[in-house]
């Protein structure tokens, strides 16, 4: 059965223009925040396939997306590198102890063996797919190498980067050998993903506005290309999405061997159509912060359908969706986004 | 006599390209924090006119900078406004009351009251003009009312800027009236600087990437060239540069009456020269981070010196220098300036 998102995905045309959100599987869900008060914490949530198929399942079920997304976390693969990750309240992901060193790095679990070590995730997989309806799609994913290597070298949040760009300028060679490890493991983790069954995948770069154009181009786009080319040749019937949040000023230098780029919503629609609207379907990009008001949204679905009306195109936000968003309104957004879709073909 | 740095503002022809950096005087200098260190803590350092202009000229000794600008913080207005303000360790500045309602936007104090109260920024100024030599400028700064009211209304600094953007989507009247209140202080503000003898003001509008396009012309921009428009009108011999740190993906709705746009270093320079170059000089914008490498940092100096050889152009960082940048560099960085652009003359 043909699924509307894939086929959107690759640019063919649809009943309607899918949709989907970013951390639809997230707290704004009083469904969600059941499971995971059973499950304790985040990790376990994250380590509990069933618990975390459920979950993955909800807002397909309750607000009505096109897509599933996996629920994971992306540090889930620094952690089966070897890292000892916690979750703090209040501060969020903590590794105990980053990465300082070249002998930091070598110590670190690579290839296949740490990919192999994330069967809870190839496991929720496998009971998402059984459980979805044939006509959705489930999107497996990873953080980029760069938005993962400045997690194991900050060993949490950041506001500055300090730790990480002192590295870029300094001691480039060590963010290299680094970068080249997690990308390596990536490859196989997004194979892994592919075997269990995901229909598409999305590489995000959180982290992406970190860093300068000739950087950032350095330090993690190549390496989000390398890995979109490995998949690609590999699972060419497997689209893929690439999310670098926050650089809507480096777009002239965007190429690469995917299918989709997801708009953030600090660049504007009609910028990023123009400069890669010709060579990929565009997804995003409403402000999450619009999910407080009706009107709000409405007027973002509208702008973006009269905008994307002669494009390719996926709805979605330009970020994830917040924990205080009513559920009523994201229930809205979803099934505006298909209305106004449908009536524009 | 003629300030290079005020030439270089109007697009006159100077013999160098002139350069300063933003928190010029700032922890990185050790003889900034002997100062600190008798102040007792950062607000009274804001607050003694005799210590804060000591600080404000010592890059220009140090370092070798063609302008000083005088010391403070941009929160002096909304406290001076009425709102309680304090610098907590490791937290930064806090508001023990943040605006909640139109009630509390009435209740500040406005207009040329409030910004009668600032007398310790205008004391700075005097002294500082009669010590500095006269071929140097001093530029008096006020942070934009977006920047402004964001803080006044999530209390401190966030990530999310959740309370504020709510506001933005559900009452944008409460908004607008807080940013009027706001916009009238800070015209009366930049006019006593003006009168108190600074030769050129900068609007810094630290926070402006946390508003999607439409939202950052209505809300921020909007304000910044309506108080550009007000000091040009009444002081149009005093150079005005705008800082919007984090739009580069907005340049195409940038326009107004000011002369020198403040490029971050998360907006390519060739971009903003394309974009922007033919109508305003252009300030900045090297990567602060570089400043942790000799050889990173000449490589940039002789990438900008090279993409603004035929455009007008301020040597500048992209944002302020960090804490633990070793002086050294920063001399390094602010000489190059000098000579490269020398050579290229």
């Amino acid at each position: 059965m043909s699924k509307i998102f894939v086929d959107a995905c690759f640019g063919k045309e649809t009943p309607y223009t899918p949709v989907w959100m970013m951390r639809q599987a997230g707290r704004y869900l009083p469904e969600y925040m059941e499971v995971r008060a059973k499950a304790g914490n985040f990790l376990n949530l994250c380590h509990n396939p069933q618990m975390a198929a459920e979950v993955t399942l909800q807002p397909v079920d309750i607000v009505g997306v096109d897509a599933a997304i996996m629920f994971s976390d992306i540090l889930v693969v620094p952690n089966e590198m070897g890292m000892e990750l916690d979750f703090v309240k209040g501060e969020g992901p903590v590794f105990a102890k980053p990465i300082k060193s070249i002998e930091d790095v070598d110590a670190l679990i690579g290839g296949e063996e740490a990919a192999d070590k994330l069967t809870y995730v190839y496991e929720t997989i496998k009971i998402v797919r059984e459980k979805l309806a044939d006509d959705k799609a489930l999107i497996g994913f990873t953080g980029a190498p760069w938005t993962l290597a400045t997690y194991m070298i900050e060993g949490q949040g950041t506001k500055t980067y300090s730790l990480v760009k002192k590295l870029i300028y300094t001691e480039p060679e060590l963010m290299h050998r680094l970068l080249e490890k997690v990308t390596e493991v990536v490859k196989y983790y997004l194979e892994k993903q592919i075997e269990a069954g995901v229909d598409v995948v999305q590489i995000f770069d959180s982290w992406a506005s970190a860093l300068e154009k000739p950087k950032y181009m350095e330090f993690s786009w190549k390496y989000m290309k390398d890995i979109a080319s490995h998949i690609k040749a590999k699972y060419p019937h497997i689209p893929i999405i690439m999310f670098p949040k926050g650089i809507g000023a480096y777009l002239d230098d965007i190429d690469g061997d995917f299918d989709v780029f997801g708009v953030d919503w600090g660049t504007p629609m009609a910028m990023a159509k123009e400069k890669l609207g010709d060579r990929y379907v565009l997804q995003g990009n409403m402000e999450p912060c619009r999910l407080y008001s009706k009107e709000a949204t409405k007027e973002c679905v509208e702008a973006l359908a009269k905008i994307m009306k002669d494009g390719r195109h996926i709805f979605n936000l330009g970020h994830g969706i917040l924990p205080d968003v009513p559920v009523e309104n994201a229930k809205y957004f979803v099934s505006l986004c298909k209305e106004v879709s449908k009536r524009d073909k």
